[in-house]
């Protein structure tokens, strides 16, 4: 369970939040503490403990006998808005082999995991989740393996449903279907709401396994403009909705991969209504979501869904449990087709894993270890970027996330990034190229980098002879 | 670790095989004692042994005077032979939501599971396992998790590329994947030998889950007529080979569900052979293989492959472990893509389960916990058999299946299954009725009982009520 935060750490919450929803601009100047001493009630003191603690965090600065000034990220990455266009079939199968390959590699414990999709796997509670797992095993009686088919553990699915309450979106009893973690409940959900053939709208870049479950299910995307800041161009949306039949549109509201773009309330509100406005299903991709950098966690577009067109799904893998493949779908007004679909394609998920991961939620130690996985992951995610500044080629800009474990480069035009990528490999070194990240090849001077990895001791040396291979190629 | 079997033992072990095998036919005289004794070298008294461990089984019988006979069973089903037709595509998703329905009203403790797809719960080693998974996950590293991903965990792949070596089936060291239960197997085989719009060719009756991943995957589907003895009609298969464009040809060889018949190892070779000679490959469902009655494990049609063409599935659901979901496909030369389709839909298998069972396999306690289960398998089906035989319609034919635990029954044409389906369940019990198994309601008066609840005492009252039911209705 969370702790209360004090007043300055509430009011240093609140300036975080304002700014993660756009209110507060980079270059902008902070209320003076005067100012926020009346508005708020509370003391100077308070204030000038909270803007330090926004300092600390790297998120203000302070101009002498100016003021404190929201930070602008050095280097940034504001990609200019590319035009949606739909994507030529031709290109899909090059994506899934250049993919399959990538996964192998990271398969290997001697390469640097660079281009890894999972955090390093000491940071979760291995320990504690074995624990959990004898103890809940111990208690499991035959019939809970009927019980459970096919839409998962009553007991997990109550405390899904109570963490999504605390954030505010409320379920229906029989909206959550437990899967072989959130890649499965994409597929389903993707699956419920479209037929083959049909065109999906999805996020340039987007997620590779999203250009490959499209593959597989044989329908067509619209690659969709998106800022690394602030997420997908509504604009371009709207657009490409009033041009032509969209099917589904699938997005990753929250901390995007390979982006890290975080979508501000206000965006996400007008997202949810301009798809319900076209009565067409948000499959809403939030696996980063608990990632968060900032103080709260970043409400999915779910939150705002009156339809019941929004399908949330989400997972345990990047959180607390890699490797036990526990995900879910809350698939909104589709989950019984999401259910009976998991029916036909894999029946139900795996028992034991569910009864481990409940066991442990119930144990309450949860929030308290996604505390100090966030703290690590943020405070990693800066020193890595440092180091990219450092030894990448002058004219490479890198994203700046409030969230997840990626940082996105965009290097100079000149460098392959895949030539980049091959020669890391060859010194044992992963990373996961641009053109992964899109059906038509756009991003070829791009580079997406794990920053999930805090204290192995190889993680420096690779980036720095990344950047220097990086700097040769320029 | 099996034990060797006695010498009386391996002969009566030989005499079923021969049976199995349709060498010796229902009625036929069995060898004389002495003709047995000086063909296999042995004593008299050995041969008497055998002969009367056939009779107890229950396989041959004794007539005064003149001998033993092989057992012709009691109003034994052998349905006539229907011819192969293509399946229209309108009864699809009226089969999916049925099965949905039924799978429902398994989930109910209270309900008599005679229409369920598992074994008792009681019959599995919960706590060893249980035992085994706390082990295991003790001795988990975090980079286990990243290693396993997709092909599954590598203990577990070896301890089944064993079984399979035992067996008499190499398999190349990379063509296992573990998959979310067989179930999920056959979905990725299938996907990754055909394209939608395709024909695929299954027996009549089928396993109404192929249907809906037919139906999941837009197939079309061509029945092939299937006797319920020793399976699937190959002059009826080679006619629809010749006639069309068969894409692919999923079959259950052993135990096929829900007739329980079992293809002779001739009619296996013919089979390989004949979708060889034609291109096609053949996905084999082996779920049932290892719960035969007889003496020895029934090959796979796979151990007659010489082309890569059959993709093996199976899982520990129906034998050892229900709710851990651990499956896997021996897919041959489609390994790699089915590795890749894998990655695509659920990137990988939960490790704890995979785990669990790797130790449990170490243990050396599976073949025990098999001889055990086959066993009490056997003799409820016999049981249950004769019950039915009392107190279903006189009219009632039933099939003698030699492993797995299922009967399917023909009743009177008058009676409609379905129809006593629905009467059965508002009192409480389950049952599968006919209309399941096929695309066009082809066996409207046909029932699938589970008789893999032994020790359950409700079953007795179950099954009279139910024949007293369609009595009625008759």
């Amino acid at each position: 369970m969370p702790q209360h935060p004090t007043r300055y750490e509430q009011l240093a919450d609140d300036m975080t939040q304002a700014m993660s929803d756009g209110l507060l601009k980079p270059g902008e100047r902070l209320p003076s503490v005067r100012e926020t001493c009346h508005r708020r009630g509370v003391s100077p003191s308070t204030v000038f403990q909270a803007y330090g603690l926004l300092e600390t965090r790297g998120l203000v600065e302070v101009r002498p006998r100016s003021g404190f000034y929201v930070s602008a990220p050095k280097r940034s990455l504001r990609a200019s808005l590319q035009p949606a266009v739909p994507r030529p079939e031709a290109t899909e199968v090059a994506v899934s082999a250049l993919a399959f390959d990538l996964l192998e590699s990271t398969r290997d414990p001697a390469v640097v995991p660079l281009g890894s999709a999972f955090p390093r796997g000491s940071l979760f509670p291995v320990d504690a989740l074995a624990r959990s797992g004898a103890r809940a095993m111990r208690r499991l009686k035959p019939e809970q393996v009927t019980s459970a088919l096919t839409a998962g553990d009553e007991t997990l699915r109550q405390a899904l449903r109570k963490r999504y309450a605390l954030q505010g979106v409320p379920l229906a009893s029989d909206e959550l279907v437990v899967t072989n973690g959130a890649l499965e409940a994409l597929n389903l959900c993707l699956q419920a709401v479209t037929q083959p053939g049909d065109v999906v709208a999805i996020e340039s870049p987007t997620f590779y396994a999203a250009l490959q479950v499209l593959e597989r299910l044989k329908l067509r995307a619209v690659e969709i403009a998106t800022d690394p800041v602030e997420g997908v161009d509504l604009d371009a949306l709207a657009a490409v909705l009033t041009r032509e039949r969209v099917a589904a549109c699938w997005l990753m509201p929250n901390f995007q991969n390979p982006l890290g773009a975080l979508m501000p309330v206000a965006r996400k509100r007008a997202l949810v209504d301009l798809l319900a406005h076209h009565g067409v299903p948000l499959i809403e991709d939030d696996v980063y979501g608990e990632l968060y950098a900032d103080l709260r966690r970043p409400p999915p577009a779910k939150a705002f869904d009156t339809t019941g067109g929004v399908l949330h799904c989400s997972s345990f893998s990047k959180c607390l449990s890699p490797g036990y493949r526990v995900g879910w779908a809350a698939a909104g007004r589709f989950a019984r087709d999401v259910q009976r679909l998991k029916m036909m394609s894999s029946l139900a998920t795996s028992l034991p894993p569910q009864l481990a991961i409940a066991d442990y939620l119930g144990q309450g130690a949860y929030d308290r270890h996604l505390r100090q996985l966030r703290a690590l992951l943020a405070d990693e995610q800066q020193r890595v970027r440092r180091l990219v500044l450092r030894h990448f080629p002058a004219s490479t800009r890198v994203t700046q996330p409030r969230g997840g474990y990626f940082l996105w480069l965009e290097l100079p035009p000149t460098v392959d990034a895949l030539a980049l990528h091959h020669r890391a490999m060859a010194a044992g070194i992963s990373s996961a190229p641009g053109v992964l990240f899109s059906a038509d090849r756009r991003f070829t001077h791009h580079l997406r980098l794990n920053v999930g990895h805090p204290g192995d001791p190889r993680i420096d040396g690779a980036v720095r002879q990344l950047g220097e291979m990086a700097a040769s190629m320029a």
